[in-house]
């Protein structure tokens, strides 16, 4: 079957292709995935027109006919365009509805083609949420999974997701910065300073349950007094400098499910989760979920060119392929 | 009178020196004080026997008998000698009996003369919790003030220092990492991308009071998820770039408030506080404590030398002086 859409997760730090087809359930195929370390921030030589044409230079002249639809930072403020954020509840309609825009003339041989770009989703009120990238991963996980009845979906990360969608439709969300918190934490301050790299497989699950456990409990004083044991842990040798890396993590994990709790409330423990993200950091994920007596969660891959899909489909970028024709090639 | 203690307030960025000579009510009476920017991470080429030499060559030339005395960070694992912590509840005594010493025979025409470390204290337990520094100031204040009943001593800074004191003896204390976390959230995170400088007195407080507001209140997913509407607040517009400074200061000074609420139990409102340490940041604190419904708290001047006094009597390194015997020139 024909091409369809070049589909891009285009970040801070990276830059993902996929050229996709139709496959079943109107769910997309891939047929080939590239990447490259050209974030928003690590551009090539030659800025988003030279990543681009150096990535897919190929894609784009072997199919010269399909769209092209990026999410992630590249619509942001600082990218290639800015596709403003749409307004919380959004779904696909509304996400493609926002689309932005931007002429590809500097690509060469590409000058009457445009490059389409997902917006993010703003979520206004006294503490505003934004998401930008992650709209796609659920609007494609909703894809995969059917969107009928509430669920709840995370996505772990530097800035981590929750997401409650609804008949296709993000609802509302919250944003945990559990991941640049761990960063930040063991790079620039005090708690890095005791830490080895090295785990050994045992004592780092042992060291997270135990940073888990303290930010779960009460009468700690919280995270600002609970990250203090990162040092004091270590200088009293009550965990080693290898386990102190996994201990912090232990405690922003554990602070994220305490901050879940307290922003969705007790019963979100009852509720099954959708993971999306990262195979291994998911995996961290569902263990601490696990521990901290929350329901069953299950990891999905594929969202993000799955999301593209549908966005794509939505705004009408992609016509469903009639199923009695015949697979030609291209 | 004659002086009786060169005292060193001996911390990671700073070196501060008292010389001391007996006041009323067994309090010290500074005679002169002196500073220089050499702390234990940025000493001058010689070392601390070359930053003791500059800063005080003469005071040690003009007084041979006294007696010298440090605290801070000087006696750590990285300091001139580590000083091993004390075991917590600590008094004076146990201060004084811990002390440890260095020859000064680097020191030019001091061979013969020794310089006497105070230790940290150390409260053992699941988390433990330790202070270097800090505990002489809290003895400072206890001379200062009285230290019969029981009563609450804060130490805002770096890491704040929630300190229980009871006849005369630390009992117990918390450590909130607020001053590290603001320094690295706003040097090394995306919250600082948003930030100017400069603030206005007027924005500058009602930012600080909504950052507090948002802290003390539930529901709103705790720390790592309120941090991001630092960014978020700032992208709507909602703060200007001069206000998210002290909206990121409320947020993780409101942290520490219902965190030490969370640590000492909802009755800690209710107490007179005594507020240790620069004087800026102890009015910011005062501000809060009044604005998150706390008692009264007060400000204490003077708390480390009067601590390295009280703990040079205790391990008798001071003789009290003879009330009726006439002050005379040195």
């Amino acid at each position: 079957m024909a091409s369809a859409l070049l589909a891009l997760d285009w970040g801070t730090s990276s830059l993902r292709a996929y050229l996709l087809t139709a496959g079943s359930d109107d769910r997309p195929q891939v047929g080939e995935t590239r990447n490259a370390p050209w974030g928003i921030m690590s551009l090539p030589s030659g800025g988003y027109p030279a990543a681009l044409s150096q990535l897919c230079g190929d894609w784009l002249e072997g199919h010269p006919d399909i769209p092209l639809l990026a999410s992630g930072m590249v619509g942001s403020a600082q990218g290639w365009v800015e596709a403003p954020y749409v307004p919380c509840p959004a779904g696909a309609a509304q996400l493609a509805a926002g689309l932005a825009s931007v002429p590809l003339h500097q690509v060469p041989g590409q000058a009457s083609r445009s490059l389409l770009i997902v917006p993010g989703v703003l979520q206004a009120g006294e503490l505003p949420n934004v998401m930008r990238g992650e709209e796609t991963q659920v609007i494609g996980a909703v894809g995969l999974t059917g969107g009928g009845e509430e669920r709840l979906m995370v996505l772990p990360g530097t800035h981590s997701k929750w997401v409650v969608v609804r008949e296709s439709t993000i609802q509302r969300f919250s944003t945990f910065m559990t991941g640049e918190l761990y960063a930040a934490l063991r790079a620039h301050t005090i708690l890095g300073r005791l830490m080895s790299a090295e785990a050994k497989a045992d004592s780092s699950e042992r060291a997270f349950r135990r940073g888990l456990d303290v930010a779960l409990q009460g009468g700690t004083g919280g995270l600002p007094a609970t990250l203090f044991s990162v040092r004091t842990l270590g200088l009293t040798r009550q965990l080693n400098p290898e386990e102190l890396p996994d201990y912090l993590s232990g405690l922003l994990i554990g602070a994220e499910l305490a901050g879940a709790l307290d922003a969705f409330g007790a019963g979100v423990r009852a509720r099954p989760l959708i993971l999306i993200g990262d195979a291994r950091l998911c995996t961290r994920y569902q263990d601490a979920l696990a521990h901290a007596g929350f329901g069953s969660s299950r990891t999905l891959a594929g969202a993000t060119e799955a999301g593209l899909w549908q966005i794509g489909r939505a705004a009408k970028l992609i016509v469903a392929p009639d199923p009695s024709e015949p697979e030609v090639a291209p």
